[in-house]
């Protein structure tokens, strides 16, 4: 195992390390795509299963749609072509054939499509196909579904989690009687992701509304969830969008409502993805490896028997007996705004005879395990056993009675402080400025509140001059109403102070 | 809602109206793929979370691989090109750009890859590509990996569920460093879908290996499960593949031995896919319609108010509280051979007023929930409710009291008896022949055990003749040793009686 290189000297060379020490995934030699491999995937299914949950509680189920689009699809309105990426996998074939020499395969020529299929680079038009089929009426509505799927859109410069040309996400797409009704859905919605990253990822994000020049051309309004990552630049990682009738009208999907007129159907989507992971790795790792918030955490609790023979181990594991039978009953209580979890408490024997002490902790210091428990001849004979706490790096010799009392307060704790912690990060690396020259200068490095009059014209040259965007706009709380703001690039009236920041 | 077909007069057409009419599934307008509808998926889930807790209870783990296979891959060696489905979605572009005219979108012609990428046919190649990186010493194995994805062969005939040119599957890929360990692997998880067939689909299924000339051509052994559906064929949704070091070979991973010597690695295959719901609806129907063991059902109680006014619902929602309450903590056990569920009920109080509650009633026949309880403004007056079982098809006013006692045990009953009907359904339709008149007469219809000399001619003349073929070939348990024996076909001398059936 190298050592990590510091967050702070080179965050991308050290977020490369992190994810290939920790066995979190590998690029693949397919170079559209990534390989999560077993523990990455773990952490995948952890964050899956409670955002299922809550998807759920708000009433909202899965279906699954097609792979393929038909490129008709995506011609239907030029107009609409625009809203979706046309770097994509596009298939003309569906037959290999043996070569001549029987030596290799070839495409064959004679196995051409009449209509060439894309692999969806997301599934808007395939899934207004089927709603148009199903809505007739007002009773039909609302239509509450998500899809989990993979998406393909070519990237060309790739990054396992962040950006690879084949990932993971759920898409959800909403259909609805009136335009109140769909609107609030899309804010629920954020307001799901919202309470999600604080309390099950322990991040404290930014959610406040895309600016109009920045949000999804088909929508009316774009909310999205921005936090900062511990290089302090702002990483988006899930949006949700209120589509007013604008996929009605370009899916031409009518229904009856109910004063029996004909009407557009009303529609909002929202989604999340594999970057979430990524998230995870960029805001909570410290100088030891990754970090995980323990609702996340495939495994809470390793228990590492010192030993060096097998009636050693015998005896270690008969005076361990009552704190694995303990374990066995720890269910971690979540109970937040959407969703009440009753987690079993993972944990693991490490007794691998194959592998040192030494090595056991240092893997799982670099992986995360938020508890680790030791125990040896010495501690069975003074009846204590030895608990460390990978967050606070803190090691106590216990009796067991102790460890039994402390296991469960431990890990809850360690989740609030994670996002405590991350919260005052990105509040402390905040600055509100007022002037151009201080904007120049905190820009370079920081999230910024400043002034902004409103216009595209000054949102580009703030781009442009220091690669820096608008992360989104205050809502009415936020709102400032002094006439007295003038927006820093122009010096036009401002009604709003903005978050800039550059991002990934 | 049409009347269905009976499952004797046309069962395929039958299959047909009984996904349609459930909400099911439905074909899309990319013919190569299916749309699985709310409900299917629900029933889907449902399937999977159980599936899951039993791999993970096995020491199984998921992971994710790359949607597209490098042309070059599926080349490496002529001889196990045959391994593969060829029929499948070739990838030839990476770009769609505007037509001229701005009103379509085109292929762009110069956005051609070096080298065609194959959507997953099956995902060996890319998945031992990874182990091979893996896998240096016996101390990395086993690998007992598995990935969720979906599938691309192409099909020119589809049927929803059963065969479309996308599917969803698991494939499990493990890796080990004997042979014992690898066989015992196969032979264990063959046992696990057994088990899920039995306790959890309630399908009796055969599960025996299949002849030789019809395993895997890439594996040493394949077992599979092989059901009786309601019209008497067997349709084959589950097999496990014992790969020797065929593929270790094929890929050339190779791992160093306790001994300190370079061998190949042991491997094994399996996999269920979305054809399990196909299995389901065949196996099970009845007259009116779905029916689907507790266990799975996305409904296990659905309670239908009748009511005219608000204030009557009123009434009755307060009548019906201590039922709810009582419903919220019940807990369906489940506790076979690799699992203990502990299942919440899950029910539905179905008030919409726009439906009358024939509709209601009839809907939740065809779709299967087994337990449907109604209560109107008399039932208050004489304090009962009325409970339907919609697989014994009774009917009874009870005590609420009455109610809450039953309730739990009627589910449970009920996933059992489905399984006794399934079994008794099997054994008393498979015919033991010992000439080939009698087995003319009875392969047209019914599953047939019969004597059979081992040789691919025999097997290929009852392929050809009657459209039938070998299921599977009897285990130790089932080998006749009767020197007498001989094959119905050739007359020649036969160790094994075999199961033959006509199937999907």
């Amino acid at each position: 195992m190298r050592k990590l290189t510091s967050r702070l000297t080179n965050h991308s060379e050290r977020y490369n390390q992190v994810v290939q020490q920790a066995d979190l995934a590998e690029s693949s030699n397919v170079r559209w795509c990534m390989v999560i491999k077993p523990y990455g995937f773990a952490i995948r299914e952890n964050i899956q299963s409670i955002l299922d949950n809550m998807f759920k509680n708000t009433w909202h189920y899965n279906a699954y749609f097609p792979l393929f689009i038909p490129k008709s699809f995506l011609s239907k309105e030029a107009e609409h072509v625009e809203w979706f990426a046309k770097e994509c996998a596009v298939v003309t074939h569906y037959r290999l054939k043996n070569d001549p020499s029987g030596k290799w395969v070839v495409v064959d020529p004679e196995a051409k499509l009449e209509e060439e299929l894309i692999v969806r680079p997301t599934s808007e038009t395939i899934i207004w196909d089927s709603y148009k089929k199903w809505i007739n009426s007002y009773r039909d509505l609302p239509i509450l579904c998500n899809q989990r799927a993979n998406i393909v859109r070519r990237e060309m410069r790739t990054r396992v989690f962040l950006r690879t040309s084949e990932f993971l996400w759920q898409e959800w797409h909403t259909a609805h009687a009136t335009y109140e009704e769909a609107e609030a859905e899309a804010l629920k919605m954020i307001d799901v992701y919202k309470d999600f990253s604080e309390n099950f990822l322990a991040i404290s994000p930014v959610v406040w509304p895309k600016p109009a020049h920045d949000k999804f051309a088909g929508a009316i309004d774009t909310y999205a969830i921005e936090p900062m990552m511990q290089d302090f630049k702002a990483l988006q990682a899930g949006t949700s969008h209120f589509l007013g009738q604008n996929f009605g009208k370009a899916f031409d999907v009518k229904f009856t409502n109910e004063n029996n007129e004909l009407d557009y159907v009303w529609g909002t989507s929202w989604g999340v993805s594999t970057r979430l992971i990524g998230w995870l790795i960029m805001a909570h790792g410290d100088d030891n490896g990754l970090v995980i918030p323990p609702a996340l955490a495939p495994t809470h609790v390793v228990v590492v028997p010192i030993f060096k023979t097998p009636k050693e181990l015998k005896e270690i594991k008969e005076y361990i007996k009552p704190l694995i039978e303990k374990m066995e009953n720890i269910y971690l209580k979540f109970e937040w705004k959407y969703t009440k979890e009753n987690m079993k408490l993972r944990y693991k024997i490490d007794d691998d005879p194959n592998k040192t002490p030494w090595r056991k902790f240092n893997e799982r210091e670099l992986k995360w395990v938020p508890i680790r428990i030791t125990v040896g001849k010495r501690d069975i004979e003074n009846g204590v056993l030895e608990i460390f706490n990978r967050e606070t790096w803190e090691k106590n010799s216990m009796k067991l009675q102790e460890v039994l009392e402390i296991l469960e307060k431990q890990l809850l704790d360690s989740q609030k402080n994670l996002l405590q912690k991350n919260k005052e990060f990105r509040e402390k690396n905040t600055y509100y400025v007022d002037s151009y020259q201080d904007f120049a200068e905190k820009i370079e490095k920081w999230f910024v509140m400043a002034h902004w009059d409103g216009t595209v014209e000054s949102a580009d040259k703030i781009q442009e001059e220091f690669k820096a965007t608008i992360r989104c706009i205050p809502n009415k709380e936020y709102l400032e109403k002094d006439d007295e703001w003038k927006c820093i690039v122009s010096g036009k009236k401002s009604k709003w102070r903005v978050l800039f920041a550059k991002s990934y």
